[in-house]
């Protein structure tokens, strides 16, 4: 099964994609998706989106797991990473991805242990987890396989809550 | 030509669709696309997503003015009028739409003769300039239509400047 982690921006969109194996996760595609600053922001959105769709159709993830964002230190900001999360989060159900939203916080105890790590040492635990040459770069790729990541480790209690509900 | 102006919500889109002649605008579709709070936000998007992209086919308009938001009551909302707008954006592009933004002064002094005036002073202008039997509601349907009322008071002037660069 893939999980496909998106980290939402506008100007730089992070994404991983890990395979989920018994023998452990491994990376299927690590990046960014970037859109040109200096376009005016409706062409932007609809390259990103487009960029998203071919993405969703050329990986074709079970899961997309997407940064869920409550605080960010400026409305534009907030704005832009509303902007792309949506498109995101629309793609992935219309290509029949289950999604899952997850907090920065999570995502950091997930990967790191505890939720006040930093950029560098979730870059440093995405490599040791997937076994990488070296940490993915920019952050934005490094925190979208952290996504991922935290999505293979929620799920076995997801799993238990949904036999549960049953 | 017609002008459909989006006030981009997840529960409430507002849209307004109005029709350029020479003797004055005309109201062609005044409404709003809403998205079931209970549902999942992945599926609303996806929801909205399609009901906008059904909506651009159906009245086919040349320009979609979308409104530009800068401050937010909180990051909650920005966050969803974000992700409302950016499926707004990329959806006019993908459908060939030429997309403009106007921050909600610009439409309050375009319809209203100045920027503080309130919900119901925009509603009863809507109502009066598109010669409506009633004030156009909920407030959402006629910001919308407000928004391409707005686009079409800008017109000339975007079209002079135009043929100033040329």
């Amino acid at each position: 099964m893939f999980v496909l982690g998106i980290d939402p921006g506008l100007s730089r969109c992070g994404y991983g994609c890990v395979e989920a194996r018994p023998e452990g996760p491994r990376a299927v595609a690590i990046g960014v998706l970037t859109t040109p600053p200096g376009d005016p922001l409706p062409q932007r959105l609809a390259e990103l989106q487009a960029e998203l769709r071919a993405l969703l159709v050329e990986l074709a993830p079970a899961v997309v797991a997407v940064e869920r964002v409550f605080f960010q230190v400026n409305v534009r900001t907030a704005m832009s990473v509303g902007q792309a999360s949506g498109l995101a989060m629309a793609e992935a159900v219309a290509a029949g991805c289950e999604v899952a939203q997850y907090t920065p916080n999570q995502v950091k105890e997930a990967v790191a242990g505890h939720g006040a790590a930093d950029k560098e040492q979730v870059q440093t635990m995405v490599q040791t987890l997937l076994g990488l040459a070296a940490p993915p770069r920019p952050a934005d790729a490094a925190d979208a396989a952290a996504l991922a990541l935290c999505h293979l480790a929620h799920e076995p209690t997801r799993r238990a809550v949904a036999r549960a509900a049953r």
